[in-house]
C-alpha cells in the first residue's frame, strides 16, 4: 500500500517536506481491525508536528475515515464493510487521559497517523461514521470537532442562556460555532478578516462578530461589552499565551476557559489576580476519548448538521507524486480557511 | 383592594368555590415591594390546593406578574413602574431548599397567593418579566416554567445527542418539550389526545409522538422502541405513582427520571430492581429558586420564544362576581388546554 | 480443575444444593489471564441466586481472589505471581454500564463465577490486590466493598460534615462504616440486634446507634432526632421496597438515597410527595466498574483498614465434599454475621 | 468605641503604620446586627491591604468573632448573646461571586473591616460560631479557613485514595492541612524551613514533607516521586505568579490546581502545553460565601479539632496605644508562623 512520509524538518517559511512509498500491510491481530482509508483532513496540529525535528518518516495525520476491510477473530461490534473514523487518541477509550494513551496519539512524534492506504488498529479505536455522511465529511471530525465536543460538553455544559466566546475561524471555533447554536447558547465570536464578518453574521442572530486588529488583539473589552457587561461564560480558547489575559478578561464571575490550543503561544505571561477575584476556571482540554466521540456522533446523527468543509483536495494513491499532499498543508498554513481542510485519497 | 379566597371544600366533582372580598394594603417594609397584579396563571397544584379541606380563606395561585407601585426605603434593584413575576417559593433564594422556604410557597397552604389586585413580598422574591413580553405571557412562567427549566438544566444536563421524554401536554410539558428542542435534545412526548398529535408533531422533525391508551397508559417499551432500544436519557415525570415503573422502564442505563408532579398518584408501587440494575436516578423537582428563575429569564430574553398559552380567561376588579375565575379554573379541570391557562386581571 | 454448581432450587427454608465436579481448564485467548483462585467470599446475592431456578449447573460467586498463573500473549499490564481480584461486572471497564456488563456479571443467571480452582478472564477484569492484603481480605472486597465504595464516592461524596445513614451490619454496611469514617462524615447506624450494639459503638463517636424492633422497622423519626432535626445527607440503603419510605424520611433536603440492595423486597410502594418536596434523589448503585474498583484500591492502600470479617471457612479443592461451601451459605443466611463470610479454597 | 486605621502607606520595608481613635457606634437598620469583638485574626491578605495607597484611614482585618449586642427589629435567626463571626464577603450569601459581593468584602480598599470594638452588619453576614470554640479560634477562621474549605470541598473533592499537594505552612496551607487528613487524603506538603520538618511529620504517617531550598523551589519532581510518578490529585496552591509551572507539573492527569493566593507573585509565567496534554483545571478560589462558611462550620462541629494557632497578641480597647497591633501585624510579616497569628481584644 502507498503511505506519505514526514521528510527531514523544513527550512523556515518554506513549505512541508513529504515522501511517499510502498508498505506492506500491518499484521492484523484477533482485536484488529484493518480500514481502507478513503479521506483524511489536516489540522494545525499536523502544521507543528510537520515543522518538528523528531516527525522525520512518520506518516502524519490524526484524522482519516474509511471502510472496514478484514476484521479479527474476536472483534464483534465491527465488520467488513462497516465506515469508520479513528479515534485521535486510539486507546484512550474512557475515563481520564493516561501518559500511554497521550504517546499514542495518531501521527504524533511516536505513531505512525492516517495517511495511507490501509491503517490497522484495536477494535476500540474506530467509531462509526455518523448515518448518510460522506467519507470527506467524516474524516472533518475527529481532532477539531471532538475538541470543540469535549469543551462545550464534556468539561463545561453550554445551553440556553449561556454566552460561548470563541477566537477566529479555524476548524475548531467553526465547530463549535455549530454545536454551540445548536444547543441554543448564544455565540460571541472573534475575526480579524473583514471578509469573514458577513460569513459569520449569516448564522444568524445568535451571532455577535467582534473585529479584532491582529492575533494578539484586545477583545475583553468589546466582549464585555456584547453582554452587557456581564462577561461569557465560557470560553473555547484555541489561542493560549498571547491572549489568555483577554480570556480570562472576557469572561464572568464564575466563567470557564477550555483551553484547546496554542495557536499563539505556549508561553503565556497571565495576571492571576483576575482568575482569585473572579473565581475563574481553565480547564485543559485535548480532543477526547471514544467515549466521547461516540456521544458526539449521537448528537451529530440527531441533526442534519454537516462539517463546515472549507475545500477538498485530492491525492492519488498510485504513483509516487506528493505535491497534491503538500498543496493541501500549505492552504492549512496560509490561514484563509474557514471550516476544514480535507484530502481525499484516491 | 378586591381579593379572591378559597372557600370551604367543594364537594367531589363540581368546580372549586370562591369569594372575592376587600382587603387594605399590606404594610411595606424597608425591604418589601409592592405589586400590582395584571396577571396571573393557574397549575394542576391550584387545583389540589383548592380541593383541599386546608385552604378556606386562602388567597390561591401562586402564578402572576404586574407592576411595581411602590418600594420600602433599603429597596436598591427595583423601581416603581419595573415589571416583575414572584418566585412560587419567595424565600427560596439559591441554594438547598429548607422546610421554612417549603411551607412558605404563594397560595399554599400557609401564604396567600396571587389573586389579589396587590401583593406585597420582600425584594428578593421578585424576578424581573423578560424584556418585551406581556403580563399574561410573564404570568405563565412561574410555576410550570421553572419546574420544567428545573428539570432539564439544574438537576440534569440537556443538550445535543440527547432525548427527553415528556408524559402528556400540560404546562410543564410544553415548557419542557420547547426548552428541550431549543437545548438540540431529541423528544419523545405522549399524549392521549388523537386531535393533540398533529398539533405537537407540527414541532418538527425533533418530536416522536406517542400515542397512549389512558393516562396510566404503558408507554416504555414505545418508547425503547423509538430510541433504537436504547431508552431515554432523562424523563420530565408529571404523573407519578400510576406510572412510575413505566418512565423507568423507558430510561437508558444511566438515566434520570425528574419527578416533578404526581398527577397520577401521590403514591407508586415501585419495581426497584430496575433502579439497581439500570443504575437510574430519580430526582425530586419542585418549581425553583429564585436564581434558578433569573438563569431560566435570561435564557428566555436570548430567544424569541414565548409560553403556549392555552387560553386568556379576564377577571375583573371591581365587583364581587367570582365567575369569571370559577370558568379559568373549570376550564384547566377539563384538561382539554394545550398549555397554560391565564387570567387577566382588570 | 475442582469446580462447585449449584444444583436444582432448594425447598423453601433449606440448605442450598451443591455438587462438585472436575472441569478440564479454559483455553487462554491472547488477552487472557488465568488465575488460581484461593479465596472467596459470599455475598446476599448469591443466596437470591442460589434460590433461583434458572442457576442450575452454574459455579457460583462472583468474589474470589488469588494468583496468576498464566497471560495471553497480547497481556502487557499483568504477569505470573501477581495477586489479583475479579471484577463483579467482567467487562465493565468505565464510564455507565451496558445490558452486556450487567448480563455477564459474575456467578450470576449468565456467567460462571468464582467458585473453583482455577479462572480465565480477559485482563482487564482483574484488579490487583491491594498490597500487603492476603487472599482472604482481598475475597471480600469486590461485591460488597465496591458497592459501598461507588455509593459513597461515585454517585455521592462524601466526607467531613455529613451524615451517612446505614441500615444493618451485613457486608455492604460495614464496609460503608469503615469508609465513611475514614473520610471524615458522621454515621448514623440501625440494627435489631441488641448484641451488635456495643460493637458498633466500638467505632467510637462518630457512630450514632439507632436499635430498630424489626426488619421492616420505622426509623425516620430516630434519625431525624439523632441530626438535631435536619436529616442525613445520604443513606446507603440496603434494603430497598419494605423500608424505602423510612429511608426518605431520614434524609434532609436535597439528600440521596443510594440503593445498592433491596434485603427487604423488590417491590415498593413509596409516598412521592416527599421526593418532590425535600427534593430527593434516588440513585441506583450496582457493585462497580473496574476503574472504580481501581480507585477504591487505592483508598484502600493509603490506610491500613482491612475488611471487617466475620468468619473464614474451609473448602477442599481435592475429593467431592460440598458440605463445607454449604456451611459458609448456612452461616450468611443465618444473617448472624458482622462483617463478611470468607471462604478460603485449599 | 476604638477603632484603628491604617495610616499613608509605609516605607518599603518598615512596619505597619496604623492610628487609633474614637467612633461613634453606627446606626442598627431593621435587618442588622451589632457585634462587639472579643478577637481578631491576620491574614496575607492583610499585609497586601496595609502596604497599597488606597488603605488610608480604613479599619483593616476581615476577620473577628463576638457576641452579638443588638439586634435589629426584622432579625429572626440571631439575638443577643450569640457568638458570631462576620463572612469575609458579608454579602455573598450563596450561588456565585458578584462585582457588588467583591468590592465589599471586609477591610479590604471599601469597607471597613474588624479591628474595632463594635460592628454593625446584616444579619446573613454573620455565622455562629463552632459550639465550644473560644472567640480566639473563631477568629482565626473566616478567611484562611474558609479559603482552605473551599479549596477542598466546593471547587474539588477530597477524601479517601486522594493526594493533595499543599504549599509551605501558612495560614491556608494548615487549614488544609488539617481539613485533608480529616477527609482521609494523604498530604504532600512542602516547606523551606528544616524547623518544620518534624512539626509537620508529627501529623502522622498521612502527611509526606518535601523541603525546598527557596520560596521560588523546584518542587514537581520531587512531589511526582512522592506519588509513585502519577503527580497529586489537587494542590491549594498559595504561591501563584513564581512556582505555578511547578504546581502544575505537580498534578496527575485530570488535576485540579485550586489557585488560592498570589504570596509569589500575581504575575505567572505559564507553560500552557502541559494544561492540554494532561487535561488539567486551574480553578480560582477566593474564600467563600455564607453557606460554604455554614457547611464548613457543620464540619467543625462534628470534630474535636481546633484551628493552628501560632500565637495570640492581646490589644487594648482603651487607650490610644496601636504598638500591639503593630506587633501581630510584624509577626505575621517575619514568615516564621506555623498557623494563625491572632489578637485578643480587651
Amino acid at each position: 500500500m502507498k503511505i506519505w512520509q514526514l521528510q527531514a524538518r523544513p527550512e523556515a517559511g518554506s513549505s512541508i517536506l513529504l515522501a511517499s512509498g510502498e508498505a506492506p500491510s500491518a499484521p492484523l491481530g484477533p482485536l484488529d481491525v484493518a480500514v481502507r482509508i478513503h479521506a483524511v483532513s489536516l489540522n494545525y496540529r499536523d502544521l507543528l508536528v510537520a515543522r518538528s525535528a523528531r516527525a522525520t518518516a512518520l506518516v502524519p495525520l490524526s484524522d482519516g475515515a474509511g471502510e472496514v476491510i478484514e476484521v479479527g477473530d474476536a472483534v464483534t461490534h465491527l465488520q467488513r464493510g462497516d465506515r469508520v473514523m479513528a479515534n485521535f487518541f486510539p486507546h484512550w477509550r474512557d475515563g481520564e487521559l493516561s501518559a500511554y494513551d497521550h504517546t499514542t496519539a495518531l501521527g504524533g512524534g511516536a505513531s505512525d497517523g492516517m495517511l495511507r492506504e490501509e491503517v490497522v488498529l484495536p477494535a476500540h479505536a474506530w467509531v462509526k461514521v455518523p448515518r448518510g455522511w460522506s467519507f470527506e465529511e467524516a474524516a472533518a471530525l475527529p481532532c477539531a470537532g471532538l475538541t470543540a465536543w469535549q469543551a462545550l460538553f464534556e468539561v463545561t455544559t453550554t445551553g440556553p442562556g449561556q454566552t460561548v466566546l470563541l477566537l477566529g475561524t479555524g476548524g475548531v471555533s467553526i465547530f463549535a460555532l455549530q454545536l454551540a447554536l445548536r444547543a441554543g447558547a448564544h455565540v460571541v465570536i472573534t475575526t480579524q478578516s473583514p471578509s469573514k464578518v458577513e460569513r459569520l453574521q449569516a448564522f444568524g442572530a445568535g451571532v455577535t462578530v467582534i473585529e479584532t486588529a491582529s492575533t494578539a488583539g484586545k477583545f475583553a473589552e468589546a466582549v464585555r461589552a456584547a453582554t452587557g457587561g456581564r462577561g461569557v461564560d465560557t470560553v473555547v480558547d484555541v489561542a493560549g499565551g498571547a491572549t489568555l489575559n483577554e480570556t480570562l478578561g472576557a469572561l464572568r464571575f464564575g466563567g470557564t476557559a477550555a483551553l484547546v490550543g496554542v495557536l499563539s503561544g505556549f508561553q503565556g505571561e497571565i495576571a492571576l489576580g483576575q482568575i482569585l477575584q473572579k473565581r475563574l476556571a481553565i480547564r485543559g482540554v485535548y480532543v477526547g476519548s471514544v467515549a466521547m466521540f461516540e456521544r458526539y456522533v449521537r448528537a451529530l446523527e440527531a441533526s442534519d448538521e454537516r462539517p463546515m468543509i472549507d475545500r477538498v483536495f485530492t491525492a492519488s494513491a498510485s504513483g509516487s507524486s506528493t505535491e497534491d499532499v503538500a498543496e493541501a498543508y500549505a492552504h492549512l498554513a496560509s490561514g484563509q480557511h474557514f471550516g476544514k481542510v480535507v484530502l481525499r485519497l484516491t
